[in-house]
């Protein structure tokens, strides 16, 4: 998280603004709260320009509990959704959809090449209830850089890894949803931005938890929000928006993943990048040595540099830089030099 | 929240013990959080005297999510649950079974009489998939004092609103859950004790987040946790121990109230106590003015003396003092200095 804006909340935790309290003790029905609440609202709605059709509305339980509400909500046994594979992410939601009955269409998969690509081409059927994509794969490290033409459904979209990381394309889109933990605030808020029309789908023996209208008709304070979430979530926003926005922060993630990426192509000999380049996630750089036996002489360098976190999913193996929102273009250069050196020395 | 508990929050907030990380952007599968999640359940266990047979899990969504989980996993459509009515959340618990389809055995209920008492007496029936109760209800002010024996079936108990505010004992429990916003953090939290012999009645069609397993079997880390609520809710406990622990806790808040009911008893002219003296909640004290023409007077009175959130739910209407954990004594005393005076002067 920015600390900046880590500051904010440190200053603020005993007296918010003045009122004697903190933010965590008040209740999500007083005026206070509720001012924070709209604010974050209007400030979402403006900084993503989700037009007036969709709500917005604030969830819990991660895109896992995600996986399990769309299909619940939005399709059912017998009937048909298709889904794009590209990742782990991606299978969870086939898998959750397929245990409810629902007869799963599989619209494009990367699975035989390893998921190093988001596939180009996506087999259109007649009368799917959504069709639905992971946009950010974090444990391949593939990206969508143009959200793909659904035909005559809607795209629903896990954006966990990569929401407010650069604009967003709103033309094809039925629903998007994104656990906040790794671009907007700390973990246990779920930001979901719906098209109002899906509410009509829902089946009259849902319970009311699980439906998102209850969400929606009640600005998400059917019971009690995550408050303390959606306080962070709007302080985060402020700072993406005291970056140029989200124009401003792709440009920086832009400019950050190069760096990493440049290096990796500096020195074939050392490195071989997981994903093709048309595909490459500015979020997550996965990467692989030519050489194996030389990983644990690459952590331990690494490590002495401060740089952690880098081991990547077992899935792939090798590394993986992690350059979400928060992380600084200074560390990415560290990192990109460093890679640059260890190359070279190849 | 305590306030010594809201400092410990604040002088971490940037760097959490050292780490130079705050605690909101650790991984919640690094070594860090995983000792602070450790550290949480030892010191719950202990600090509530659960049982070994029980797992506790953290989940998300509140009470209301648990409403619909509980008889998803542990009843169903054509089978028979117990539930006892003690006002509006028992009320929505049992409206949710019904959603489901589950035949709502009413063991009990307080309905023709406001919601003034504690029944004395549950009806019994073999064969009930589970009792549900409300350990303490908020809007009507009354709570059991001892639980009630739910015969050849197990109690699943509603605590939100009491829980950790005095011992709890385990004898005729299955499963006890509160989100933890009243007496135990922010909100955002939602803590369930249940045995695990409850997970081999879930069915395999149930989505893996609303399966209790799901979190029994992957310590509450089968996705992100709400890793900030779980850090919060260890230092309440330990706030809880610092007074004594449960004993200690429950000894402070009967004194709380002991004062505030002590007032509406001494001015039988000016008070009348919505609940009957057997069933008194130690959370939340409601009372109306015999005279409804003073309410302003009183309201305005106590407002001048900080005294706030005193208004009544519309459906009792009067007033009500909700004296959670953190409330202090001293708050309690002052109140019923003011009260006394109030009723005095009528």
């Amino acid at each position: 998280m920015p600390a900046s804006v880590l500051e904010i909340v440190r200053d603020e935790l005993l007296d918010y603004q003045g009122s004697g309290m903190s933010i965590m003790e008040m209740s999500h029905r007083g005026k206070v709260f509720d001012a924070v609440y709209k604010e974050s609202i209007d400030r979402l709605r403006k900084l993503a320009s989700i037009p007036e059709k969709f709500d917005i509305l604030y969830m819990t339980g991660g895109a896992s509990t995600q996986f399990a509400l769309i299909p619940l909500n939005f399709s059912g046994k017998g009937r048909t959704a298709g889904y794009v594979n590209t990742g782990t992410w991606s299978e969870k939601a086939v898998e959750q959809a397929k245990l409810q009955g629902v007869d799963v269409f599989m619209a494009a998969s990367s699975q035989s090449e390893k998921h190093n690509h988001i596939p180009a081409v996506i087999e259109k059927k007649a009368g799917l209830d959504y069709l639905h994509i992971t946009s950010n794969n974090t444990i391949y490290g593939t990206q969508y850089h143009t959200l793909p033409d659904p035909g005559d459904t809607k795209l629903v979209i896990d954006m966990s890894s990569d929401f407010l990381s650069r604009p967003i394309d709103w033309k094809h889109i039925g629903m998007a949803y994104a656990g906040t933990q790794k671009n907007a605030g700390p973990s246990g808020l779920t930001v979901v931005v719906i098209d109002r029309e899906y509410y009509s789908r829902e089946k009259s023996d849902t319970p009311t938890m699980f439906r998102y209208s209850t969400y929606g008709k009640n600005e998400s304070m059917y019971n009690t929000p995550p408050t303390f979430q959606i306080y962070v979530f709007n302080l985060i926003m402020k700072w993406i928006e005291s970056t140029g926005g989200l124009t401003g922060m792709d440009k920086v993630n832009q400019e950050k993943a190069k760096y990493i990426y440049d290096a990796i192509d500096a020195s074939p000999n050392a490195y071989i990048g997981h994903s093709k380049k048309e595909s490459r996630s500015l979020m997550n750089i996965t990467f692989n040595l030519t050489d194996k036996s030389k990983e644990d002489e690459f952590q331990k360098g690494a490590q002495n540099l401060k740089l952690s976190g880098l081991k990547g999913h077992r899935s792939v193996g090798g590394f993986r830089a992690s350059v979400y929102n928060a992380m600084p273009v200074e560390g990415c250069k560290i990192l990109a030099q460093y890679m640059n050196e260890f190359g070279e020395a190849i």
